[in-house]
Parts: structure tokens; C-alpha cells; sequence
């Protein structure tokens, strides 16, 4: 996630160079052709991308305004993750009661174990998300990128857990499952009712919409038929214009329809990069600083001590990943 | 649904090239017409398709926002489908729970009776949506299909229970009252109780509202109102381009009609396949991928080995199905 | 509800006429005074009907936009009716169990009276939606009509009650009612738990909203200010087009008018009838077949022989009711 | 809420004549200055107008959207009134069972006050939402109002309750306080279960949602700084209008701008007149006709005789408050 | 949060007179260069901007369109947080009853500490979300600000808790973990039922959402990829607008450059400032307002007297914090 106001001048070039140098190129050739050899057969009247206007307008705003509620509906599944592992840690902690007094050092105990699986759940779905598609492979090199690996569950885990977690086709969904079947424990020894065992179940479920939801972004890409025809259009109507503004404009062609062909582009890419939020890329979804806020909420209420808080990630670069 | 972000031409001159063809020959017609044989009659000023564009741009607009939102939200369901099918097997596993220790056994059976008749769930309902309905006949040849019959299910079911199953008419459902049956089962048992009883009934619930909202989907096209007259209007307009070009781009009206007009075409046909996910076709919701995803995670919950798994759904032609 | 892919001539001459009528004449008049007698003062620039595109595109945009909503959101209400329908159905099956073995005949008729007064109310409800408003009355005569009356309930209900139930001034929410008080006659016997009690009891007020979000959608006309002043600047655009094409386009003034005219004619007429979801018209949610399909599933849960059903709704015109 | 589908034209005319006497005082002004004392100074190419549209269009979009948007969540809110107090007056009757068949008068009436207890909430939030503030103080008189007093919900309360009631400071919320203290005092004398009253403690809920939602709609405009620039630019854009047309269309300015301003003045004042859904004007959500529909059901539950009912609202001028 | 209908000159001149003076002086620059020294190479046809337009048009209409999304989605957070607030007063007081008579006393001063926790709770979030990020910082200084600290969230809390509260890392959380706990505490003291202890924790979970969701739109951004490109865009815009109108307009390209280049920064500016709506800005969410009135109201379900209320806020200068 991008928190700076202002974008420097080298990131916006790095990502778009290439076709800021082919519409210069092209509009310094029509130029020469036009006004050096005289060839005017290119010319072509205003209306004819005025008419390509209204079909591109539909595109480019479809493109940006789904892009857009993807990215959001990213960020709201994981502020549910917030949310809900607040109120898991709240209901294990007061929930989960023994019949016995003599059992408070075990239940101290329990109540960490599946606060702290909670904390792996949440890495882990992190690291799970983020891992690339063959099919999402970038274009080119990411200028900033954050790491991402399993291990970072690891503190959360018994040792065995963990071994078993790694292996896992779905490692997330194991660590619901294994929640799940300490509450069935936790029920058949009498530290929760029947109501409270279900009610818990429900927090559990709903993790498992958390993680389904992030799935669905993941893994499903905003339909290629769009973005695909969106991008070609994009460069037709750029191509076409320097045809159109060589005729009254001469030489300054090469400045406004640079001008013109960036806004479009930039309409372009944008929609782009925003459509998958889960791809570790600049504009991400900022699932690392939200894993550590989770963490410090959650060791809070656990009562720990500040000191041992992991610190609170910092935009760099004005980045937040 | 189409994973590989660029569409190869082949794929989409398939779909059109009938229109494509007519489009040329009417250009070429006029073109002809009015640099040959110097008749012009059929000349009109550029503000008469200016003053379509405005309308057509509503019925362009609304065709593909709406054809995307019935996609997206068939993508949806098919998530929240991920999302409650691990959510019923966590439940079946830790809320079904035998009052004897003697019917470990019976109830690790029962376990998996229900969790594997949910995946002859799962695979029944997308075998009921993907059936073609009388009135949603293509128009032309798909190049793409994947195969989807009710044996996919079978090996799910006992065999008692598969033979009835087939001759329902509304198979999915069938399944569901059998689960609310066998939920009745444990209560009376007693491996449920009351509290749990009502619990998993109400994700029978869920499944209940995902094949509802997936049958809506179906049985319901975007207004024909809507679609048929976008077809029809995209067709006026692009017929009337070259009669506006031809006065001042003479030949080049040939290109340059060719290529706005496709730009149209392009969004009314994307928007036409868009708008019905469930027909068996490129641009599918990719049910027969997530049946198999739903497969594999249930099954790990159950614990069984990873060697019987299904492999994974890989793309074809960047295609899932 | 049109299912076929395209509309008949016929059918979109018998809502048009009249007003293509008058832009024909219209035209026809402005080309005679233009040409033959050369009165020219009615003559206006193109750039004023742009300066009102605007604004038209804002109506029209809106109108259809919101048309479609209130459209869709009636079939999503009626896909809410189906799912909850058959959730009914299994949970008055699985979850009303008498404590006494001997008692099992009085509960299998129990459990019909309970599903059949549902299928009452699912035909009632349509009824009471399809019924005409005064304020509604159809501005010219419907060409396809489906009959509604409170006799599709009776075969469900005991004559005693149907003979009340017609009498009632909200028929469908007094059958919800003797629901309630039958749930509370079992929990009373027995039969069902408190805890069961309220979960049936949760499930008919799903009943509850299902009716009240109808009759929202019945009674709250898409507010007149935008639908009248819509229809009006469509007229006044529409008279204004053929001032501004009669200087260059001469006699072709009538068919490009005409066909610019008929667009946005056709989009102001498929917004006001797409706009009113339960109107018995042939754009019309189709509540009677889906009557139909829920009464064959819930008859299918009942284990009745498929022999009895009814058959179920065809498209007829291409059109469903 | 308007129900005719025209609007008078004197209505219109109320509200606007004065922008319509400025509008064509002004034109009337150029075409004398221009036409006859040949001042042209003023005079403005015609894309200057069309630039300022595009940023105009955005404000109109804007403003009606959200205003529609506001006034159809407003109905939504209501119409959610409409459903919970159907299930209230069911869930009262059906799920509060004295222990003792000798409590049953006592039962039946208290039944009735809960039910009646209801209808004055009803009632007193349609009074406390109809009421003015100081800041939406209109900017004219309004010729249509309906009468709103606290004292249409004294018929369904105790003498000293009501005495009380109308001192408070939010008087239906203190309603629904009494509605739990009474569901307290059911649970405490047996009458409800514990996992009754939090059921019906559930559906007061429901009823705080309602008001909350409305007071919020109530009490926050739609941001001012949106509607006060869509003013402004809709005076500056229309003022502007017959400087372009003057040059080419003579004293004809004066009718077709007169037409132009006043689409965009309809697009401003509608959208300024929607926003604010509770204000006791004719554009109102139809509180005081659903207060009415919602005492019939409530009574008609009540098997009270249909002769005591209110009769229901009809529309008058149009008009249903 | 602006509630006066009109905004006053000096408080719009006070955002935008640097941008103003820059329109202004680039116009005048270029009369001059054009009228006086005849230099006319900067001079551009209109459609250069034309095509601008339209990709301007999409981002501005993006960033406002989810500008206000944001504003009104805060609005609506804290819409719930008046509808639970009432609705946990009343369950404290109406849920947590005493076994034995004698523990009135102690039971009144339990459901006064849960209230008032709760009241600490509503202020200690408004001031935690008024904290300005780093990345927030506002680029000149603000007319009207509010005073936010943890003080008004004292006179809530007993003097321990409050030492306790304001060393946390995140204070609203840790009461609702208190409050939490205390529901634990009279669980185990028997003045709830495990029933009614899991529905009273359901509220907690609600103001975890609340919480929550208040937190996702203060930490994150608007895309700045959207806002910054629009900004920009703004400016390269209107700096060529003058360029555009200098050839036929002479002199009065001054005003009318101005006119329009105002209409397009307001559109941005006003996005701009809608986007956040919790950093203590005349458009923010009226948190400090709703805090009062939900004290009053909760003040007013625990019977305590009128006379101590806080009196309600007023508009300042047209505007409620």
C-alpha cells in the first residue's frame, strides 16, 4: 500500500518507459514524415477517436472501478481478520473456564496455545496469499517487494505442529481444523458448554469466510477479457493520436499527444496493478503491518508484557507492505 | 474462465469473424460506391452518430457492468460453496460426538458418510447448472467444453442411494434432505445434541441459499430487453460509421471503420458471454476446478492420505474450467 | 419474464407506435416546410441537443439503472422464497419429532399441513403482488397476461382456513401466522424443543421479510419526479433532433431522426417497464413458475410420487410468468 | 411520495418559477443587447460550455445518485419496519406461554400491550423523524404537509406511560427500554424462556437498527460541500448557456435556452428535493401510510374485528405521505 | 461535518486562493503573450482537451464516487455504534439479574460500571481515530479543529483503570476486554446464563466490528495511485485550458479559464478532503457530536436525571464535530 501523497518521477517511470518511449518515437516519426517528406496519408479527422472515445471511456472506467472494489473488498476481509481475532482472544480467554480451580495453570496454557495457533493462522494465510500464480507472473521487475515464508508461523507453533503445518496441501485450513479440535477437547473435558463450544465454532467459520474470500480474489482474476481488449484499445486510440493532431498542430504533436497518451496509459496500468491485491507489490494489501498489529493486540490481551511487542512496521519508501 | 492474459486471435476471430467480414464488405461497399461510381447519397455529418453515442453508451455500459456483476457474484457463491463445505467438515468431525467410546468406530464412518455426501454435492450442483437450457442454445460452436455428468458423483454415494439420487428432479436438494435426515439420525442417537442439532442444520441452510442463488443465476437471464436491443443498436451504429468517414478519409475508411467498429462489437459480444456463467464455456465460473480444491481440502481434514488425492486443475489452453 | 433471445417486430411496434407515429409525421412535416416551402426559422445548431445530452444521458442512465435494481432485486427476493422454501420443508421433516413412537402418523400429517400451508403462501403472496394498483393502471392493453387468483391456495389449506384466509385483509401474513401458532401447538406437545421452536420459528420471519420486501418493491414506485421529467426531455429531445438534422441531411433527416429518436425512445420504455416487477406483464418476475418449481420440490421432500406433480412452466412466446 | 405518474405543471412551476423568471430575463436581455444594440462582448465559442459539462455532469450524477440512494434506504429502513413488527406482534402472541392455563386473561392482555406498545413506537419515530432542523429549515413553502403529533401514539399507551414519554429526551428509545424492562418481567415470572427472551431481546435489536438507521439519515445531509457546488455550477453553467447560443440562433436563444437551463435546473432541484427523505414533504418516505398499514396487520394478528380498524391512507393530489 | 446550506466565500478562497492565483496568472500571462507580443506558438485546438476529457472524467468521478463511499461508510460505523450502544444499555440492565435479592444494590452499581465503561469506550475510540497519521499531515492549516484526549474519557472509568487504560497500546480494545471479563465474572457469579453471557459477548464482538472497521478507513488510503494521478492531471488541464481559449476568446480567456478551471479543482479539492473522515477536519464524521447524544441517551435508560445530562452540541459556524 502506497501511503506518500506524492509519487516520485522514478517509480512512475520504471513501470512505464517502455511505452512512453514507443508514443514519443511514434509521434516524432509522423512528425518528420509529415512535415520533413511531406506524407500526409495518416492524417485522419478528429472524430474518428472521438467516436473510439465513448467505447474506451467504458473499458478503462470498468477496468479502474473493479479494480478498485477488489482492492477494497481485499482490505475489508482482512480488516475482518482484525476484528475477529480481537474477539477470538477475547472469547477464549473469557469463555473458556475450568470446573476446577486447580486447572487454572493448564487453562493459562490453553488459552495461549490457541490465541498463538490464531497468530500462525494469520501468517500463515499471509504467506499462502501472497505466494505467486504462474498465470500472475509480473511483466517486469518489482521495484520493492516484502519476504514472505512460512517460517514466520513458526513461533507460534509446537515444534510438531509446525512439521505437520508446512507439509499441508492447504496449511491454513489445518491450523481451523486443529482449533477446531481443541475445542471439541476443551468441551469434552467441561471447560465450555454446548452453547459455548458452538458459539466459538462460529468464530471459526468465521475464519474460514476470511480465508475463502482471500481465495476468491487470489485465484480468480478480474476477467482477462476485459483487461486484455482494454489494453489493446488503449494503444489503438494512442496510436491514432498523433494522426489526428499532426494536421493543426505540427511539432507540438510530439508534447500534447504525449500528454494525452500518458493519462490513458496511466488510466490503464493503474486499473492494472490495483486489480490483485495479494501479489507482495507496492500496491498491496498491507497484510505484513496488519499481521503485526494483530500480533501486539492479541499478546496485549494476553497480558504480556510491551517489551517483548514485536515493533510496529514503518512505511518505507512510503510504502507499507 | 480465462487465466492467460493475452487472447490469442485465432480465439477471437472465431467468435467473430461473421460480423467482422460484414463490416468489411460494407465499407469496401461504400468506399466503392462513393470513390468509383460517385454516389453519395448515403453521406451523414458526424453528429448524428455522436448523438447515438450517448444512448448507446447507457446500453453498452449497463450490458457489461451488469453481465460482470451476475459473473462475479456466481464467482461469489461458488466461494462461500470453498468456504461453509470446509466449515461442514470441521463440524462434522468435532460436533458429532458418540456418548460411548465403543462407537468410535460407527461414528468415524458416519463422519464420512456426510462429508462425502457433501462432495457429491458439490459435484451434483455443478452438473445441474452447467446443463443448457432450451433458450441459452450458443449460437455458434464452443471451442472449448469441459464434461460434466452425475457419475462425478457417484463415487460418493452408496450405491442404494446413487441409483435414487438420479432419478430426482432435483437432485442437489435430494442430497441436502438426506443430510438432514442423518443429522436427525444422531440427534436421536444422542451424538448431537439439540443445540449442535440446530447448528449444522443451519449450514444446510447455507447450501440450501448456494444452490438457490446459483439456480437464480441460471434459470434467469440478464433482461432481453436490454441485450437485444444493445445488439441491435451496436449494429445501427456501426453500420452508419463508413457512411460518415467515407467524406473525408476515403479509402482509409476501410481501416478505420474495421477498427471502431470492432471496439464495439468487442464490448457487446464480451458482455453477451459474460452474463451467463454456468454455460459451460471459456469464460466459466471454474466449478469443476473448485469441486476438485473442495475435494482435496476435505478429504486432508479427514485425514487421508495425500497419495489419493485428485490432482489439482491446471489450466488448458489458459483455460479453467 | 422474455426468455427468448430476440423480440418480434410485432411486439415492439404494439408499445411504440404511437409515439414513432409522431416522429415520423414530425419529420416528415419539418423535411416538407424545409424543402418545399422553405421555411427555415425552426433550424438550430447540433450543439445545443449536445448541451442537453448531458443531462438526458443523466436521466435515462439513472432511470434504467435503478429499473434494473428493483427488477433484480424482486427475483432475488423470489430465489430468497426458494431456498428458504426448502429449508422449511426439511426442517418441519427432520426437527418436529414426537416423543412417543405411537404418535408417528398424527406427525407425518402435521408435517404436510405445515408444508402445504407454506405452498399456500407462496401462491397467495403472488397473488397479493400481482393484484393492480390504481396508480399503476397500464397506460394501454397488456398483449400477454397470466391469471392470478387466491384459488391456486386452496388445494392446500383445509376448507375452514382457506374460507377465513380469503377474507383477511393480508392473506399471505395470516397464513404466516397460524404457522407461529402451529409451531407453538408442537412446542406445547412436545414435539419440537424451545430451542427448535425459535429456529423454526427464525425461519418464518425470513417468510416475513420476504413478503414485506415485495410489497416495498410493489408499493414504492421508482419516485415519478425521475420518471416523469425522463419521459418528458426524451420528448423534447427527440423533437428537437429532426431542427438540427434538416440543414445538411435533407430528406434522410426522416430515417436517421427516426432511427436516433426510436434509441433513446426504447431506452426511456424499457426502464418504465422493466421499473415495476410485479405488474403481471410480460417483462414480470416469473412467480408462477417459480410457484410451481418450489411446489414440485417441496412435494419431492414430502417423498410424494412424482406422478402427482404438476407439470412445470414452459416458455410460451418466449415469455415465463 | 408522489404516486401519479405526472407531475402538474403547477407544481413544477412552485418551485421554480423563480430560477425560470431569471432564466428568461437574462436571455430576453442578451438577444435585446445583442440583436439590438449590437453589443457582442459577451459571446462564448460553444466548447467552453462543454468543457465545463463533463465536471458538470459528475456534480448531477453525483447529487441524484446518492440522494436516491438516500431516500431509497429510508424506504428499505421502513419497509424492515414493516417485517419485525409483523414478527413482533407474531413472536409476542406465540412465545409467551404462561406456566398456568389460570394466567391466560393476564396473558392476553398482556400480549395486547406489548403489541400496542409497539404501534406507539412506530408512531413516535415518524413524529421524531418528521420534526424540522434548524439547518434543513426549507427555502420555501411547501404545498403539500401531513400532521405529525406525539399524540397519534397516545391511543396505544397506558395514561402514566405516555405522561412519561413525552418528557424524554429520545421517546422511542425509551419505548423500547420499557418493551425489554416488560420482557424482563415475563422472564422472571416464567412466562418466557431464557432462550425466548433473548430471541425477542434480538428482535428489539432490530428495532434500535431502525431507528438508528433513520436518525442517521435524518440528521446527516448528503455533504453540503457536494450540493452547494452543483448549485453553483448549474447557475453558472445555465447563465452562461445563452452567451454561446446568441451567435447563431437570434431571438430563438430565448426559447431553447430557456429549455436547456431548465433540464439542468429539473437534474439540480430534484436531486436537492430526493436527498432528504424525512422531512414532511411531498417527496417524503410514506411513514404516516405504513404507520396505518403496519396497525391493521398488528391488530388483525390481534384477531381484533376488522370494523375497529383505521381506514387505510389514500393517495390525495397525487400525494401519499 | 457541514450542516449550513451554503458555504461562505472566505472559507472556499481559504483552500483554494494558491491555485486560484496560479489559474489567474497563467491566463493573464498568456493575453498578454497573445494579444501584446503576438506569440501564438502555444496556441491548441479545443479537442486536444476533448480528449483529455473523458480520462479525466473517469478520475475524478472515481475519486469522488469513493470519497464519499468512505464518508458515508464512517457515517454509518458510527450509526451502529448508536443503535449497540442503546442496545447494550438496555441488555445490561434487562439481562444481568441477580439470584437473590439482596445483591439490588451491588447489581445497580454493576449495569452503572458497564454503561459507563461503555461510554468510556464510545470517547476513547473518537479521540484514538482523531489522531493524525504522519502520512495525513495536512498540507496548510485548518479554519476549525475539535479538542480530542483520553481526559473525556475519564470521568468513565474508576481512577485505576483509567492509569491502566492510557498506557495501552491500543485503549479501546483493552475495555472491551474488560468488559469482557466482567461478563465472565458475573457469569460465574450467576446473573447470566451461559446463554444470555454468549449473547451480551455477541455485542462486544459488534464493537469490535465497529472498532475495526473505523480503524480500516482511518489506516488506509485512497489508493494515492488515484489520487495523485488525479491531482496532476487536474493541473495539466486547466494549465492548458487557456491555451485552448486564448485564439477565439482574447481578453476574456481570464474569467471563463478561471470559471472552469475553478469547477474542476473544486471536484478534486472536495474529493481530496472527503476521503478522510476522521482527522478533525470540518468535513469529518460529527464523532465528538454523536458521543454526546449516545452519553444522554444512555444516561437516560439508566433513570439518572435530566438535569445532569450534557448539553447537547450545536453547529459552529454551520459545523458539527
Amino acid at each position: 500500500m502506497i501511503v506518500s501523497r506524492n509519487l516520485k518521477p522514478g517509480l512512475i517511470l520504471h513501470y512505464t518507459w517502455r511505452q512512453l518511449l514507443y508514443y514519443t518515437t511514434l509521434s516524432t516519426l509522423i512528425v518528420i514524415l509529415h512535415d520533413v517528406y511531406e506524407i500526409v496519408f495518416f492524417n485522419i479527422p478528429s472524430y474518428t477517436i472521438a467516436a473510439l472515445g465513448t467505447a474506451l471511456a467504458i473499458f478503462l472506467g470498468f477496468k479502474n472501478d473493479h479494480a478498485y472494489d477488489r482492492w477494497w473488498e481485499a482490505r475489508k476481509i482482512w480488516g475482518l481478520m482484525v476484528n475477529y481475532s480481537r474477539a477470538w482472544a477475547r472469547q477464549v480467554i473469557t469463555m473458556i473456564i475450568p470446573q476446577d480451580n486447580a486447572e487454572y495453570a493448564e487453562m493459562a496454557a490453553f488459552h495461549q496455545k490457541l490465541v498463538y495457533r490464531h497468530l500462525a493462522f494469520v501468517n500463515a494465510l499471509r504467506v499462502f496469499l501472497r505466494k505467486r500464480h504462474l498465470y500472475n507472473e509480473p511483466r517486469q521487475r518489482e521495484l520493492f517487494e516484502d519476504e514472505n515464508t512460512y517460517l514466520d508461523a513458526k513461533p507460534f507453533l509446537e515444534p510438531e505442529e509446525y512439521a505437520e503445518f508446512v507439509k499441508k496441501d492447504n496449511p491454513p485450513n489445518f491450523l481451523l481444523q486443529r482449533q477446531g479440535e481443541d475445542l471439541k477437547w476443551a468441551f469434552q473435558k467441561g471447560w465450555i458448554s454446548d452453547y459455548r463450544f458452538v458459539k466459538m465454532e462460529e468464530t471459526l467459520v468465521d475464519f474460514n469466510d476470511i480465508q475463502g474470500m482471500s481465495e476468491r480474489i487470489k485465484n480468480t482474476p478480474l476477467p482477462r477479457q476485459y483487461t486484455f481488449f482494454s489494453r489493446v484499445f488503449v494503444f489503438i486510440h494512442c496510436t491514432l493520436l498523433p494522426m489526428v493532431f499532426i494536421s493543426e498542430l505540427g511539432w507540438k504533436t510530439i508534447p500534447v499527444a504525449l500528454a494525452v497518451s500518458f493519462v490513458f496509459l496511466a488510466l490503464d496500468l493503474i486499473g492494472e496493478r490495483t486489480e490483485d491485491p495479494f501479489e507482495n507489490r507496492l500496491e498491496d494489501t498491507p497484510m505484513s503491518s496488519l499481521s503485526v498489529a494483530i500480533e501486539i493486540n492479541l499478546r496485549e490481551q494476553l497480558e504480556e508484557s510491551q517489551n517483548n511487542f514485536p515493533p510496529k512496521v514503518k512505511p518505507q519508501n512510503g510504502i507499507v507492505f
